[in-house]
């Protein structure tokens, strides 16, 4: 018996509300001044909700390891990310609405501009609006190559997601998307024999898109990458037996809650939306997925003032979260992005869980330095969901 | 996909050093003061360095295993010792300087003493010196039994180390040395059907080198144990795109960093030496694996003094290793060995890390107890080498 299939057999249902807050890249590495992000943030909330939580250090894969955000969540919702791969084309058609079934096949595709020699010389087609992409998407949408059915959805300015429904498709397939400019688009080749014909239909329907975007320069290309089918994962029904909803504003974390058997509920760009959909909603379910996104995004620019600014405006809202009574609350992040690296790392990532029963420890500010001390310790990202529901009281005994 | 796998999809080459200095058995246990060994040493630069640095306490193997010294360097270069078994006879054939091919069976070897009835009167023939053993090894070097050729080298003293090159040879066989005076040397016995060629051209070897040794009375027979076969671990530059190189004096970890591909630098018999060795080679490789033995072997001998003082020794070249500048220094030890317990112990082991993204803790002294407090918290060996690798920035982001 494997881990999950041990959660498997212990998940029971009662009342019990979790809410998860996820800020998306929230570890940090300090200034000169010995201090990260969080822990120069003036975050009297999280502190205080620290001092009653228990708290500690979280390994989002495993030590060393620098996660993207797909395995990093697949991990902060109990699955393994070294057993489940999913492939990003797949996170993109499920974050543009889109739901693909067991056979479908998935991509991430952008409107590109090439010029008279077909040679790549935008590969965002200058950032179209989302307006004009929804345009450009209807033209595709719907093209039927040698029976496979192409669905194409529009994610957000110059990108989009496309599924092709048919028999027989495999996702062994190199990208057309060269990622650079002044290349031509490349022809789209089979890894595997098997997939020799998915190549072909491919490549077939790229030849349509550019024929039916001839005049819509500079949106004249369409380049793909990320094939991927769809890993099919077990959901939060069949195991944890949870009725869980996201409230997230970006595809991506839309997309891998919705494989998860998440309801992503309707909420706006700004946190103080999606607080406002959790109070709506709160009586609906019994999990809440909150991903916050900023934080993440300032690290990857490099703005450590903006990411300590970031985590004040979440600390802003826990009272928000608290007084509505969950009876477990987590707040954490999916990896670290610390503005110094410009980029997500290896970092462990600081966590607290509230309980009636959590065992609070001695730490009573949170942050990095604070949460080695924490009762957690250091532990893998993929213990804090058994963690969450033991503390929802969703677990039963193992054995007798 | 494994960990290793990850580690080998997620590698890539830069231009960072990373030099891991690991002191033999450097985990102990306290006197009456309750100061381990490393504890009651003066150690104002590693105290330093730790202080700068994230600190941790490392189990070898699993909590509460006593590892040799194999399956614990095996760790600190992240194999997965429960994976791969290395025999002692193919690690003794390795550090006297001999390459063994993937078909070629190796053990270790003793030249001993047998009295007019064959029994066994001193199992090191009174300590041979080096020079004589060069000697003896040159009788017996190249004998041919049933077509399977012989190499046989000097390792120190009274040991020496075998090959036997030949089609269909097994290692599932019985050491000819008792491991006790007052027997005669044992039969070589094959463990499965397989092997029974084997130990009978193993058998007829040691009579004829008894034949050729009869006149060299005190060291007038062989002993054999740990046969073994060559295990084919996959490399560091095939797991780590490494260009790694090894620093160590005793035989048995130069065979290890032999079989892992790593370069094996000409140095002295003293720590100084070594120092001045990784100074020499510093531009050439960009990974240097220091080991110092004298810890263990003063624990063994229960010499908590020693250990004290050689510990010290290390402390005053950490100045040295750090004017380097290379962009990770890892100081830790493989396993405990505890002048107490006279003996490899399962207490995990202190270990520093230091690069500029370390993310530095609490920690202001190298010490057992001190470590309990820091950032890598309590952690398996086997992580080491991704964190050493991951604040190297040799490791790419896992996902999207």
């Amino acid at each position: 018996m494997d881990n999950q299939e041990l959660l498997k057999k212990l998940s029971t249902v009662n009342e019990s509300k979790i809410v998860l807050v996820v800020a998306d890249g929230l570890g940090g590495l300090p200034k000169e001044d010995g201090k990260t992000e969080l822990e120069a943030a003036k975050t009297p909330n999280l502190d205080d909700l620290a001092a009653r939580s228990i708290c500690g250090l979280m390994d989002p894969i495993l030590p060393g390891v620098t996660p993207g955000s797909g395995p990093a969540h697949l991990s902060l919702f109990g699955y393994d990310p070294l057993r489940y791969e999913i492939g990003r084309g797949i996170l993109e058609v499920l974050g543009a609405g889109l739901s693909p079934g067991p056979k479908d096949l998935a991509a991430r595709g952008n409107f590109a501009t090439i010029n008279t020699d077909g040679v790549i010389i935008d590969r965002r087609a200058g950032r179209i609006t989302t307006e004009k992409n929804v345009e450009f998407c209807q033209l595709l949408d719907g093209i039927e190559i040698e029976g496979v059915k192409v669905t194409v959805a529009p994610v957000k300015e110059h990108r989009f997601a496309a599924i092709f429904q048919g028999e027989d498709l495999y996702d062994e397939l190199t990208d057309s998307d060269p990622q650079r400019i002044g290349l031509e688009p490349l022809l789209v080749l089979p890894l595997i024999k098997e997939a020799e014909r998915t190549a072909q239909m491919v490549n077939r329907f790229i030849d349509e898109a550019k024929r039916r975007l001839s005049e819509h320069y500079p949106a004249n290309m369409v380049l793909f990458r990320g094939f991927a089918k769809n890993p099919q994962l077990p959901t939060f029904q069949e195991l944890y037996q949870l009725n869980p909803s996201c409230i997230a504003t970006y595809p991506m974390y839309r997309g891998l809650a919705r494989l998860l058997g998440m309801e992503l509920l309707p909420t706006g760009e700004t946190l103080e939306a999606q607080i406002e959909t959790l109070k709506e909603y709160f009586k609906d379910y019994d999990f809440f997925y909150l991903h916050f996104k900023k934080p993440d995004s300032k690290g990857e620019d490099g703005n450590f003032e903006g990411r300590v600014k970031d985590l004040e405006e979440l600390d802003k809202y826990i009272p928000s979260i608290v007084e509505l009574n969950p009876e477990v609350l987590v707040v954490t992040g999916d990896h670290s992005t610390p503005a110094k690296l410009k980029s997500h790392s290896w970092h462990p990532v600081p966590v607290l869980l509230w309980s009636k029963f959590c065992r609070q420890d001695q730490v009573t500010t949170f942050g990095e330095t604070a949460c080695i001390q924490g009762g957690l310790g250091r532990l893998s990202a993929i213990h804090l969901m058994p963690l969450m529901l033991a503390n929802a009281q969703k677990l039963k005994k193992f054995g007798a």
